[in-house]
């Protein structure tokens, strides 16, 4: 079946989820959760297939790509959290009464059929399921090609389920084509699909910006910072510099660059860098970091634009709070960045005028995340200012739409 | 200059918008105002230019191209109203304490540049521009060749008063470009460029859709629909469809097909055709319509997907009120579609499954708009779902970012 088709069945079959009583979404959740655990034999099975053909795959990629009994029970664990969250469908947003009667009420409702393009992880392809099912929506995903075996399988399983408590099979929609191909007839897919997130790196994002006539949510790319101010708690900044950079080096929230002020630079760049090399951090450096640290790297202008998700960090010497900011805004890529400080102006000032997502005074940029917010869940993290900014949760995959009650009223 | 050198400069100008505070956007606001008044005859004979050069234009386009005093009158009321609208920015959308101890903090905060694209009217100038600046945001307009002369004396104008407040005229930038690679160019500016705004026919949108990288709210497009049901109170259906296609059948939110239960049609078709075509309304109709009222038009497959924003009418009659919700969300713009029912059932599935940005229940569609909503301006009205959805005011304009208070915290 072609991706058009496949989207157009894909769409009828929302209008029936849309219906659907919360009850009924929870108990697919469930069932969709316990048979992932019933047949994970079977997924294991496809995955090992998957990971006979990768064996050219860096390490990385495939420590992504492998599935396990645990795994497997991670993300059936994360559906049945999934079914205990609230339903965000049919919330009344506002509601008031107009001067000629009419009564308008703005409720909240799924967005339509959602396209996920992704990469290696299988378990994407059952936790995208799950927070679109609970949110009311269909979805249809293209994973990589890496995974399709694990992918296929997963999603047979999941449709089992979601067939067993009388809702369509194809409100979970897998486009089983490896080819480019599809992937560009999904982004063109304007007549049936509602919205395409794309998981994945700053290529493929670039890809579907360039390419999709589908509105897009971007996600994911984290060129983040940390700024040491003059009079920040110089162990805070340590600890927090820290804990940005290397306790999860790998993803979308950890910082990129370091940016330290220069009147502290010469009593906290070696105690730092130090640190930061101790654990195997590569350290690229402005002249002025060089001249304090000479052993640093230089640092050349790509530098700062990088997100290296990896042990590498780059380190700028700064005038003053004035010119971190417009480094950032600069440089980075609207995600998360941090300020430390005990100054509450400046603390005032990085808040008010770093143009991101999620900004923050005294802490590790590692917190922006839909479960360390408190959100529940978590589709992806957004770095556009449309619709969604920041973690995504349940309620960032619906939208509005106004219902209005009146008896006979016309417009004079 | 060219656009993107342009599109930069506004950019920057946004960084300075954006920390103004709400006595000093409105100041300019109302300075704006007045200066439009008090530079009318300027205005008035730069506009001569653009009708003289406008003869071949049809005479509803010289309608929309021509200004007079009292025109210009209302685009200072207009500014003079949106000085008075609350200030969305700084809004706290919702805070909360997570258990390790960071406060969280949702914030309503501008989008940054909005691209206008727009066609005749160069009252849009002013209102487009007046709305950004409330809202925090630099515009960049691009409106139609054949108001190049206006637009470029009003902007001048509003540019002096904005900078007589000590905000930068480049918050109010134009594009005196007519040529259709300044448009394309706009559409490819997302470095600089957060949201395109079109204001416009089908045409436009489709090709914006198409061209754009930078994120877009589609508005505008109006395929709307009254169902008047087996149960409906005849009269009220008959003033309610009468009103929603004649009482200005040329924007988007009056109404292009009327669908009849067929057990009501035999009775309700010839009075409501008849009263119709007495205003002079063209009327095209399924075969079941020209077998009750035989001087109807055949209507083709075509109609039924026409927006005619003119006095010209299809009309069909289904089986029952799931028909006209199949035939609404397959055929119509997702903008505002109507019942005219007594049945509390038949109401609410409606309400609940016509898959628009504005449902009713016995009243007419006309009221979409952000005057009638009461939401005290419009910018446009979005039938898309991401974002923004139904009439746009001063909050749809705006983002949203979290700030994050944090004593140290890292994640363990």
């Amino acid at each position: 079946m072609g991706v058009k088709e496949l989207a157009q069945k894909a769409k009828s079959a929302f209008y029936i989820l849309a219906r659907a009583k919360t009850s009924v979404k929870n108990s697919a959740l469930l069932l969709m959760a316990d048979r992932l655990e019933e047949k994970s034999k079977e997924i294991l099975e496809a995955n090992r297939i998957d990971l006979e053909n990768a064996k050219n795959l860096s390490s990385a990629l495939i420590d992504r790509l492998t599935l396990n009994e645990k795994r497997i029970s991670a993300m059936a664990t994360s559906l049945r959290e999934v079914a205990k969250l609230d339903d965000p469908v049919g919330k009344t947003v506002s509601a008031w009464r107009r001067p000629n009667g009419i009564e308008i009420q703005k409720i909240r409702v799924p967005i339509g059929l959602i396209g996920i393009i992704y990469e290696a992880r299988p378990n994407v392809t059952a936790d995208a399921a799950g927070l679109c099912l609970k949110a009311g929506n269909a979805v249809i995903l293209k994973g990589g090609s890496e995974a399709i075996n694990s992918n296929r399988k997963i999603v047979e399983v999941l449709q089992s389920a979601v067939e067993d408590v009388g809702l369509p099979r194809e409100i979970i929609s897998f486009i089983d084509d490896t080819r480019r191909e599809a992937t560009l007839e999904l982004m063109h897919c304007d007549e049936y699909v509602d919205l395409l997130i794309p998981r994945g790196g700053a290529n493929l994002i670039q890809t579907v910006r360039r390419e999709s006539t589908v509105p897009v949510i971007e996600t994911g790319v984290g060129n983040c910072h940390v700024y040491v101010d003059e009079s920040a708690d110089l162990d805070m900044a340590e600890e927090i510099t820290f804990n940005a950079k290397v306790q999860r080096p790998g993803v979308c929230n950890a910082i990129e660059t370091l940016l330290v002020h220069e009147k502290i630079s010469k009593v906290f760049l070696p105690r730092m860098l130090e640190r930061l090399r101790s654990v195997g951090v590569e350290i690229r450096g402005c002249p002025k970091t060089r001249e304090i640290v000479p052993w640093v790297i230089p640092a050349t202008e790509e530098d700062w634009y990088t997100e290296y998700l990896d042990l590498i960090i780059a380190v700028k010497v700064v005038e003053d709070v004035d010119s971190a900011i417009a480094h950032i805004n600069k440089y980075g890529s609207k995600h998360s960045d941090s300020i430390v400080t005990k100054d509450y102006f400046n603390a005032r000032k990085f808040l008010n005028e770093v143009d991101s997502a999620c900004v923050y005074v005294n802490a590790s940029t590692r917190f922006t995340d839909g479960f360390e917010f408190g959100l529940g869940a978590e589709i992806g993290i957004s770095t556009q200012k449309l619709h969604a900014r920041g973690p995504m949760g349940l309620e960032e995959i619906t939208t509005t739409k106004y219902i209005i009650y009146g008896e006979g009223q016309i417009r004079e």
